[in-house]
């Protein structure tokens, strides 16, 4: 089996997704509807969708139920991306927004509002407190992850345990919580709710790692964005945190002098170029296939099955995927 | 009774509120902490969960349940308090945005962000999925409401309709659902639901039209920021509207022009003169006064008491503010 196969699978129910997706941000509201129309075409691999679905599968599959968390889950995702854009567009006008810039952004942040809104009310319909207190938790989650990222922007000072914790919170528990409720949702045994909820939280650490990995090592064309757009904006990833402590003299000053500068007057492409040659790379590499081994631990422990395999080749997808 | 006798009878319950918003806003989370005990300190009226919890007077009255509800709504109005204040802050720099601005300005959204999201998990702690549903409508709504202000902003050819839909959605529905959930979730009777919904509704058409009018004809010292703010973002509140309808062909050209040039160049000073001088205030009063008699009538068809005697009192309040 393929990563193909299992989309080929769950093709039937990731259909209702998508039409319940395209029904749920629909507004009569020609502004929102086209950011949200926008969104939606952009696609994605609905990932936290597929994994409610595989979770499901671990108890009594009902779709009717299913889409209720599944559904929600990709709205949140969708929102968090819109307010992830907010006031970042402005930055490309060097520093500099003008009055419709801010209006486009004012708009995508009530839009991004709206979104959380709407897939909290949409879960709403379950009448499980369960589904809906993991839910807002792990929206009041990514807001603490993104804040923390914003205090953090060009600190040199950070450690492994900051950056880990972060992306926990931005990335990893999303997709623990997709795995989680899916189960849950499907009344799957408690043991299997938090083993897949962990597989889940494992398989986001190991993606975001890998993600900003590639943000260092891709270029432009691959990456749809300028290469280390993390660093440009003052984001510390772990490849960088790693050289600021084992790097040698002249690389660790050099990276310094850069976050010190906040990114004016000191290049970009001479720490970019230290970062990529450094064993920093092969170290964040290392970290994420330690979280994915332990992904995989993870789904030993449960049932054999179409779905337990499905799982696994996503983690191995993760592992091997370079864009 | 006075409006100060409403607030002692409440106030060991309102005290109850107080100490679960600040309970409930804390994060272990310094910038989110800080951001928040900045809002809570501000204090304001808490005008939603008095709402609440008067209406809950007309059922079962059980305060374990109420601040269940009471407390999100005060937090889903400070959470659009804090989205409402991000990127017009870069405003007052000339449409210049420092980093530091734009961090500050992400911090806050995320921080709204995370105000909604805790508003509807403690909301989710209760059982009724009809509280749910409501809330998270009442915040899309609110967002659409925010929506439609940003995309008739300088619009001279915008009508009343126009203007009385957008405040339903920006402030009336959330006063609406503060008194309709306090008497669901206090199990009254569904005739008494619906009908406290409406005086809600009405009274928070009237406290924004005042609210508007005020913004026009106060002084900076009364409002705490300078008169006609609403104009000068080109927000175009009912007097103008009115104006623009009715006005003198001189008023209607010169508040055209005003409009035309998004405030730049035109002087704002004439404008808010003429307005001021014009019969849109007592127009926009007239309106207010209406929506003020429909709350009032509203509340004859209740049972009586004190409960609906504080509602009255509170609907003339509103009637009689200057500031």
């Amino acid at each position: 089996m393929k990563l193909v196969d299992i989309y080929k699978n769950l093709r039937q129910d990731l259909r209702v997704v998508e039409r319940e997706l395209s029904r749920s941000v629909r507004s009569n509201h020609t502004e929102l509807d086209r950011s949200a129309a926008h969104l939606l075409e952009a696609g994605g691999k609905r990932i936290r969708p597929v994994f409610t679905l595989l979770a499901g599968q671990f108890g009594d599959y009902d779709m009717d139920r299913l889409q209720k968390v599944a559904v929600p889950l990709e709205i949140i995702h969708m929102a968090s991306l819109v307010h992830d854009d907010v006031i970042d567009n402005s930055e490309t006008r060097r520093g500099r927004t003008t009055v419709k810039a801010e209006w486009d952004n004012r708009v995508a942040m009530y839009t991004g509002d709206f979104l959380f809104a709407r897939a909290l009310s949409i879960a709403s319909q379950l009448d499980d407190p369960r589904v809906h207190q993991v839910l807002s938790r792990s929206i009041r989650e990514m807001c603490r992850g993104e804040i923390e990222q914003i205090r953090e922007f060009y600190n040199p000072d950070q450690d492994l345990i900051c950056y880990l914790r972060r992306i926990k919170r931005k990335t990893a528990l999303l997709m623990a919580v997709s795995c989680q409720v899916g189960a849950m949702v499907a009344s799957a045994e408690e043991a299997v709710v938090r083993r897949l909820r962990l597989y889940g939280y494992y398989v986001g650490m190991a993606f975001q790692i890998t993600d900003d990995v590639l943000d260092l090592t891709g270029d432009e064309k691959e990456l749809g964005k300028p290469a280390g757009s993390d660093l440009r904006q003052g984001n510390v990833t772990l490849p960088v945190i790693y050289l600021l402590h084992h790097g040698s003299q002249d690389d660790v000053r050099r990276i310094r002098d850069y976050l010190a500068a906040r990114g004016e007057g000191v290049g970009i492409a001479d720490v970019l170029e230290r970062v990529r040659r450094s064993d920093g790379i092969a170290y964040a590499n290392a970290v994420s296939r330690r979280y994915l081994d332990k992904a995989l631990q993870c789904l030993e422990g449960l049932p054999p099955g179409e779905a337990r395999h499905s799982l696994h080749i996503i983690a191995q997808f993760i592992g091997k995927r370079s864009y």
